[in-house]
This record gives structure tokens, sequence and C-alpha cells, in this order.
């Protein structure tokens, strides 16, 4: 059963990307901020919560070290914490965490955690940023898809994946109705009153592919580095619903969407953006 | 020789797009259009001219037997003129005409003329949008590029192509610096404020692949179709310099360009756009 409002009779979702000001080893403190997020988002009506990047660790390391007592397994306490949330709170989670693999390797990952509680699907970033590559071992699989009764299927991959549009046809083919991304974007520079690029670039992932893109940010700074404070939940036509200006501080975004038309892949009366693909010629 | 002015030093080169109002038939006068763009932009200097797609002929047909009328083979009264027109001013033309191949086949065709006056490039659209496939055979061989002495590598594709992000990475990756895409972009509603949504992934394919993409759309309407006026050239960054805010009405767009700058594919000090994808995973 769908809880959920409805809009011409068909259920409508409420999507929460919580954009934070994290800091780097401030485990707690990270913790805490989720907690806080995802209860203020459920109060809001939110079913899916999407956190961002590295949420448990923060991003900007000085050290191999640090990075890797900085993650944490997921039985560790970071994802323990967010399943009791995720239960408590009746949402689905999709958060960035640094992880340490059972074979004991640090990876930038992302977790998607049902309103049981129950961790369904890890996911290890396969395009690694900047120097993250000193840091991480990066993932060999496909984004995974999870299918959350009453919500839809949810897609997950992080940060620069986003950017590979080969990575995102893969999650779109696989059936996702909303694709979650942690990211945490370092500010470029950009000309005055456009979108980010990164922005950009998702809602061509999400109009090229006619599914829901939901884009949770960092927020202010950490150790020198700016975040562009860009989260985005865009629509199947390409269309922020929620974030459409970036904004520098800690904000809770919010929109209500019809996931199930992100299963319709017609575009007009006679082209479909899946069926109109040329795979035979790429 | 280069006789683009210059910026820090590197040659600059001045891109044209042409966004004609045309009819569907009126192929004198589409043809007029053409040549009088083709002055206005050598004028101004430009070096490559953009017109939109099937420019020789209108894009709205109410009949197979009238789109098989108006094609022209390309030897054809309008790329002849084409050509002498390219000479006359000295500039690389890419157009987008209604051709009749040498099968006898309809085509959905961009051709690229140098400043010599030579075709040295013929595309058959490979995406087919709408009624399209009604009137046209679609293209099976992969967006050509040209090396234009004293200019750059000059790529093309039609319209709906630009929609399929495997179709553009193939234009990149052959080494296009200045991706030029006839179009007849039909209007869709979109809220207010934003771009089209056709404009968006031309720029995620710009930034994507950090090369300029140029668009050269229609003006004004056709047989009850209004057409978006999304004409559009893209930096590697992803930021329009030209065409910026649609405009209805007939428009030259020109932006002085820095085509060598999309030779280099890195995304600050340590990423690289080609070189981070994971091409056995997709």
């Amino acid at each position: 059963m769908n809880d959920s409002t409805e809009r011409d009779g068909r259920p409508m979702t409420t999507v929460a990307c919580a954009q934070l000001a994290l800091g780097v080893g401030d485990v707690a403190e990270n913790l805490a901020a989720a907690e806080e997020a995802i209860e203020a988002a459920a109060r809001a009506g939110a079913r899916v919560v999407v956190l961002p990047e590295l949420a448990n660790s923060g991003y900007v390391f000085d050290s191999v070290a640090e990075a890797r007592a900085l993650a944490e397994p997921l039985d560790g306490p970071t994802v323990t914490a967010w399943s009791a949330a995720a239960r408590r709170h009746g949402v689905t989670l999709v958060a960035g965490l640094a992880e340490l693999d059972t074979d004991d390797r640090v990876r930038n990952s992302a977790v998607v955690i049902d309103p049981a509680g129950e961790l369904r699907a890890v996911y290890r970033k396969a395009h690694l940023f900047g120097t993250e590559k000193d840091f991480f071992v990066p993932g060999d699989e496909a984004p995974p898809t999870v299918d959350i009764d009453g919500v839809g299927r949810i897609g997950v991959m992080v940060c620069y994946d986003l950017e590979f549009p080969e990575w995102v046809r893969r999650a779109a083919l696989a059936g996702t109705e909303l694709l979650c991304a942690p990211v945490n974007w370092p500010l470029f520079p950009r000309p005055e009153g456009e979108r980010p690029a990164e922005v950009t670039k998702a809602q061509a992932a999400a109009a090229g592919n006619r599914m829901y893109v939901a884009v949770a940010d960092r927020a202010g700074d950490e150790r020198g580095v700016v975040w562009t404070g860009g989260s985005v939940i865009v629509d199947p036509d390409g269309f922020p619903v929620a974030g459409r200006v970036p904004t520098a501080g800690s904000a809770l975004l919010l929109a209500s969407c019809d996931l199930g038309a992100a299963r319709d892949k017609s575009l007009g009366a006679h082209n479909d953006v899946f069926a109109d693909r040329r795979p035979e010629l790429y």
C-alpha cells in the first residue's frame, strides 16, 4: 500500500535530498546531521532520502591513513545507525560512505537501505575523481537497482559516475525510475546565471533516459575545498523540480515525484528514448 | 595560415549558426536565405557557418511524394550553390538537406563543404524523429570528421542524433573539436526560465566530451509546427557562448572559439573525460 499523496489518480512519492555541511573525521557530528535530516525529511512526508557522498567520513582526507581510519564496514556503526533511522522513520535511504570492504579495501560507496532498515544494496563508485585514486579502490560492478514496495525502482551511483552517460544508460536500462546520486561537487567557476555543469549533466541524464535524478550535494566548505551546493531533483523531462538554484548552505530539498512516469520512455507521439537507440552502431 | 584573431596567443575561430525561417517547398527562397546568412556570417568574420536541418526543403512534408520531390542529389542545385557560396566567402559550411542518394533513397543528410567549395563529407541522420521514418531512410554510418586547414576538426550530426550520448561520444572520440548540428527543434512546453531540454543535452554533450557544439535551429513556424529557436554555441565547459536565451525569430549567432582547446580533455588537475571512462564496463 502506498501512503503517498496522489495526483490525477497516480501515486506520488516525496523524494528528499539532504544537502549537509559535514566535516572530515567528525564522525559523530556527521551522523547526527544525517539523523536530523532523515527525521526532518520524514516529517515532511519523504519516502526516499538521499544523503551526500562520504557522509560518514567527510571528503578532503589529508592522507591515505586518514581515509582508511575513517572507512567503516557495512556492519559498522554508521550504517547500523542509518538502518535504525530508516526503519524508525519508514524511509528508503541512499547515502554515501567511506567503506572498508570485506577484503580490507577502502571504497567510495553508497548504500540503499529500505524502510524496514534492511541493507538492500551497496554500490562502489566506478569513476574516481580528483585525488580519490590515492584513497579508494574503484568499483567494477554496475549500478544496482532496488525495488521498494509502494515506491518504485531506485538506482544509485556516486558523484563523477553521473558524468558518464554510458554508466547512466546502464542504470536506466536496468529500469531505474529514480536515480539517486550522493555527490560532493567541488565548486568550479561558472558564468553569472549559469547552473553548474554537473547539474546540466544531471538534467541531461534525466531527460535522455526519461527518469528522475536526485542529487544530494554538500554545503559549505571543508579544508579549503568549497562545495557547489548543487543538490537538485530533476524530472524525466530534464527540468529541476527542486534545487533550481544552487545554495551554499545546508538545505533539505523536497519534491513530489510521479516515479511510475519514469517507466514510460515515450517522447511525444512517435519516439521512445530507449527504442530509438541504435546500439548496433555504438 | 590562420587569419582568425588570437587570444592569449592562440588562434580563435569565429563560428556562426544561422537560425533561419524557411518554408517547405520554398526551394529558391530557402536558398536565398542561406546565401544571405552565409554572406552576413562571413562579413562578421565567421570561418565556419552552420545552417539548419533540411535547409533546402523545409521540414513539415505532407506526403512521402512531397519529400521525395524536394530531395536533391549531392550534385543538385542546392549543394552546388552552397559550394559556390562557401568558396566565394571562404567559409566552411555545414548544412542539412533532404538528399536523394545515389541508390534513389531519400535521406535526412548534412554536408560539410570546405572554404574551397569542395564537398568534404556527407552524413545521413541515424536517429530519426517523429514521423521522419515515413520520409527518410536512416543512416548507418558514424558521424564523419573533417579537418579544415587553419580551423580544426569539424564533426557533424543532425538534430535528434545529438540526444544520444553514445553517438556524441563516437564523434568526440574521433577527435571532433567543433560538433556542428543542423536541427529543426519543434517547440515543447517548458517551465518559465528553463532552457529547452534539447539545449541542456547539447550543453551536456559539450561538457561531457570537452568540445564545442554549434547548433543551428529554425525560426518561426511551418504548417502549424512552431520551432524552438534554440540555436546555441556551447563551449567545452558546457556553457553557451552564444544563444543563451532562445529567440523565436531569425538570428545569426556568432562566437569566437578556441577550437584547439577541445583537444585537451583534462578536467581539473587530476581528471580527463576520455581517460576516466571505463569502456570495459559499458
